[in-house]
C-alpha cells in the first residue's frame, strides 16, 4: 500500500503557493477597478488556500517520510492535475465566466506551457485574467525544469538518466542538493524573464504587456494577450522574441555553470549545436519556400520564417502569420519541427533534440552492425559510449510518443474532428506546442469551437506529454498498485 | 572491393526468367488478335532476354563464388531495381504507350506488390497488359517471401533474426537448404492461387478475371483489371477475397508445416492470433461507425468494413467503396491498420504485426523496470525471453519507418502535393498498400495526376519499404563500400 501522506503534504504546499499567486491578478484588477474580476480571484484564492491548507495540515506528518520511486511518480501526476483543477477557478467564476471544461482546458494549457487557448476574443479579458494566464505558464515552466532535473534522471524516464551524472555529479561539486538546484535554476529563470521584459519594453510594449509576454516567452508557453498574437507588435519585437525563445530552449544547467564561471559547457553542448542546426535548416528551407514558391520578399520572408519556425520548434506557439496557408511543404516542416522540440532541462516539451541525436547514433550503429556482424559497435553521445538502457529508454519513448499520437488522433476522430484537426490537435497537445493546423485550430484560430469531450482529451494529452508520457502511463499498470 | 560477378550472375538469371514470363501475355494478346500489344511483349522479351543473357554469361564465373553479407544486400537491391526497369518495357512501348516514368512506376508498384496504378482507365487495356500487371505482382510476392525467409534472418534486418531458428532449425529437419525452402513455399503459393482462382470462377468471374484476381489476391498486390476495382463483382466475391487476403497474410512456413502433417504451429502462432484480433477489432469499430455515424444498414456496413479493412491491413489495396469519405475516424483507422500490416514471412509489407507485439512487450518491460529498478525484466515473445539485439533491431526499424515516412512526406510536400496526399502517398508506398487517401490518390482515384518527380519518389519509397528499409539504406553508408 502506497502512503499518500508525503504526496498530500507537497501538493497541499503547492496549492497554498498557487492561492498566494492568485493575489497578484487580484491586485491588478483592483488597481484597474475591475472589482468583479478581483472578487473572482479572491474567492478562488480562498477556496484554493483553504483546500491546500487542510491537505497540508492533514498530511503534515508526511514531511519526514521521504519519497519512494512510486510516490514520486504519483506526486508528479498529482501536482499537474490538482494545480489546473484549482487554477481553473478564476476563469470559471469570473465575470467573463466560461464553462468548467473550458476553464480546465485553459488552466491545463497554461500549467503545461502548451498555450492553446479557448478564448475566441482575448481583447475583452481583464488584465488580471491575462496576468493569471501568463503566471500559470511561468510557474509551470520553472516547475517542469525542476521536475526534469531533480526527478526524471532518477526515475529513468525516456532516457533522461543520460543527464544523471550531469545534474548531480559535475554539478554536485557546486550544488549538492535538489532544493539548491531548484534555487539556482529559479534565479536564472527570473533573471532571464526580467531581462526579456526590459527589452520588450524598450521595443515598444507597455510595462504590463512586456511582463506578461516575457513570462510566456521564457516559459515557452506562448499565451498571447492580443487576438493578433505577436502580429500586434513590430518587426523588432519578433527578432527579440526569437532570441529569448531560443535562450529558453537551452539546458538551464548550462546557465548555472556559466554564472559559476565556466562558459565551456554551454559552448560545447552538442544538444545546443544540433538544436541550432535543425532550426537554422528549417528557417532556411521555409524562407526559400516563401521566396520561390509564394513570391514573398527577402526580409519579410526571412523574419516570418524565423519567428514562426522558432516559435513552433521551441514549442512556444506564438504566431505572427497564418503559416497553415503557406502550402503543404511548409505545413509538413512546421508539423515535424514541432515534434523535434528543444533541449532537455529547459521548458521545452516534445520528443527533444537529444533523443533524435541518440536515435540517429543508434541507427548508424545498427547499420554498421548489419554488414560487420562480428564487430561490436556502441552508440555514442558527445564522444562517450552510451549505455544500452539509455538507448532502449529513448527508443521506447519514441515508440510510445508515436503510438500516443496515433491513439489520441483516433479518439479525436471518433469525436467528429476532421483528419487534419485531429492529427495536429493531438500533436500540438502532446508536444505542448500550442496552435494546431487547419482552419479550426490553426494559428489564425482558437480551440473554442471544439466539442467538450475533445477538450478533455486534449487536456489529457497535454498532461501526458508534459510529464514525458511514461510518468503518467506507469500509473495505469496493475503492477504499480500491487505490493 | 566488392565483386559484382555473383550478383550479375543471379540478376542475369532472373532477367532471363522475366523475359520468359513476358511470353505469357504475348500469347494472350496473340489469341485476342492484339498483334500490336503482342509485338510490344515480343520486343520487351527480346531486350530483357538479351540483356539478361549477356549479364548471365559475362558473370557465369560468379556462380561458384558464394555470397558475402554485403553482396547479399547489393543483390537484393539490384534485383528489385533491375526487374522493374525491364518489366516496365511492355507498358512503355505498347500501343497504349505511357511515359517511361509512368511505366517504371507501374512496374515497381507491381513487383513490390504495392498496387498503386497510374492507368486512369483500366478498361481500355489489352488482356496481355492486365496479365502482365498481375504476373509481376505474383512473381514479386513469392520473391519477397523467399527473400524474407532465406536472407533477412541472416542479415538481421529489422528483428527478422527472431525467425532464424524457425526457418532453419525447426524447419531444417525437413528441409535443409534455402533452395528447397523456396521450392516448397512456391508450391504452397501456386496451390493457394489455383484454389483462389477456382473459387473466384465459381463466384461468377470468367476464367481470365479469376486467374488475374487470384494472382493479385494471393500476392496481396491489389492491381485490379476493372476501373471499379472489386466493386465490379458481387457480395460473394468480396467475402471470398477477404478469406484469401487473410490466408495470404499468414506466415507461409506454417502452411509448409501443415502440409507436412503438423497443424499445431499454425494454430498456436501468436502472430496470427494478434493479426486476427487487430483486424477483427478494426472491422467491428468500422461497422459500428458506419451504422451509428453514417446510418448504413447491417450486412452492407459489415461487408464493406470487412472487405476494405482486410484489404488495407493485409496491404492488398483493393477497394469496394470510397472509404475516404466515411469520416475522419474511419480514415484514421484505415491509415493506422495500413501501418500495422500482416505477418512476417507472408507477402505483406508494412511494419508487420510481430514488431508491434515485440514493441508492446518491450514497453511493458520498461514500465515494470521504472518502478522496480532493482528487478531484471526481459521482453518475451511466445513465452520465451527475447534477445536484446532483436528488440533494438525492431525499435530501430520502427524509428526508421517513422522517420522515412516523415522524410518522404516532406519531399512530396516540396513537390507541391497537399498534406493529405503527401502523407498518405508516402505511407501507402512505404507500406506497399496501394491506394492513398483524399480526392487525388484515394481509393476512388489513381496516381496518374501526380507530377513525374513525385512518381519517382513514390517508386523509391515502394522499393525501400519492400526491402525492409535497412537493406536499402545500408548501401548509402560509406562504411559499406569501404574495406
Ligand atoms: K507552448
Ligand atoms: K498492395
Amino acid at each position: 500500500m502506497i502512503s499518500f501522506r508525503p504526496i498530500g503534504y507537497v501538493v497541499g504546499m503547492l496549492m497554498l503557493a498557487l492561492a498566494a499567486s492568485m493575489l497578484l491578478p487580484l491586485l491588478i484588477d483592483l488597481i484597474d477597478n475591475n472589482t468583479a474580476d478581483a472578487a473572482a480571484f479572491g474567492i478562488s484564492a480562498l477556496i484554493t488556500g483553504l483546500s491546500g491548507g487542510l491537505l497540508f495540515l492533514g498530511c503534515s506528518d508526511g514531511r519526514s517520510l521521504g519519497l519512494t520511486i512510486r510516490q514520486t511518480f504519483l506526486l508528479t501526476v498529482a501536482c499537474w492535475l490538482m494545480l489546473p483543477i484549482f487554477g481553473a477557478l478564476p476563469f470559471w467564476i469570473g465575470p467573463d465566466a466560461i464553462s468548467y471544461t473550458d476553464a480546465f482546458f485553459e488552466a491545463m494549457s497554461g500549467l503545461t506551457t502548451t498555450g492553446a487557448t479557448i478564448y475566441p476574443d482575448l481583447d475583452i479579458l481583464s488584465r488580471g485574467v491575462h496576468l493569471w494566464r501568463a503566471l500559470m505558464q511561468w510557474m509551470g515552466g520553472v516547475g517542469v525544469i525542476v521536475f526534469a532535473l531533480a526527478f526524471l534522471p532518477m526515475l529513468k524516464v525516456g532516457g533522461m538518466q543520460l543527464f544523471r551524472s550531469e545534474a548531480f555529479d559535475t554539478f554536485g561539486k557546486i550544488l549538492p542538493r535538489a532544493a539548491e538546484i531548484a534555487g539556482s535554476i529559479s534565479s536564472i529563470y527570473l533573471t532571464l524573464t526580467l531581462v526579456c521584459a526590459i527589452i520588450y519594453g524598450w521595443a515598444g510594449m507597455d510595462l504590463f504587456e512586456a511582463v506578461v509576454h516575457a513570462m510566456t516567452t521564457v516559459s515557452t508557453g506562448g499565451f498571447a494577450s492580443e487576438n493578433a498574437s505577436f502580429g500586434a507588435f513590430g518587426a523588432p519585437a519578433e527578432y527579440i522574441a526569437t532570441v529569448f525563445m531560443i535562450l529558453a530552449s537551452l539546458p538551464f544547467v548550462r546557465y548555472v555553470q556559466l554564472v559559476a564561471g565556466s562558459p565551456a559547457p554551454l559552448l560545447r553542448d552538442s544538444q545546443i549545436r544540433s538544436f541550432l542546426l535543425v532550426l537554422a535548416s528549417a528557417v532556411l528551407l521555409l524562407t526559400a519556400w516563401q521566396v520561390f514558391a509564394n513570391g514573398q520578399t527577402g526580409e519579410l520572408a526571412f523574419r516570418k520564417a524565423l519567428f514562426n519556425a522558432t516559435s513552433i520548434m521551441t514549442g512556444t506557439g506564438y504566431a505572427s502569420a497564418d503559416y497553415s496557408a503557406w502550402g503543404s511543404f511548409s505545413v509538413t516542416v512546421f508539423f515535424l519541427i514541432g515534434l523535434v522540440g528543444g533541449c532537455a532541462g529547459s521548458t521545452c516539451c516534445s520528443v527533444k533534440i537529444f533523443r533524435y541525436q541518440l536515435l540517429f547514433s543508434a541507427l548508424v550503429t545498427q547499420i554498421k552492425q548489419l554488414h560487420h556482424p562480428a564487430g561490436v559497435f556502441r552508440p555514442r553521445y558527445e564522444g562517450r559510449a552510451v549505455e544500452e538502457d539509455v538507448i532502449s529508454s529513448v527508443m521506447a519513448f519514441f515508440v510510445m510518443f508515436v503510438l500516443s499520437l496515433s491513439g489520441f488522433t483516433a479518439i479525436l476522430g471518433l469525436m467528429g474532428l476532421d483528419t487534419v484537426t485531429a492529427l495536429s490537435g493531438a500533436a500540438t497537445a502532446l508536444a505542448n506546442v500550442g496552435p494546431g493546423l487547419g482552419p479550426e485550430i490553426g494559428p489564425a484560430s482558437t480551440f473554442a469551437g471544439l466539442p467538450d469531450q475533445a477538450k478533455w482529451v486534449l487536456a489529457t494529452a497535454m498532461l501526458v506529454g508534459r510529464l514525458e508520457l511514461l510518468s503518467v502511463y506507469v500509473l495505469f499498470t496493475a503492477a504499480f498498485w500491487r505490493g
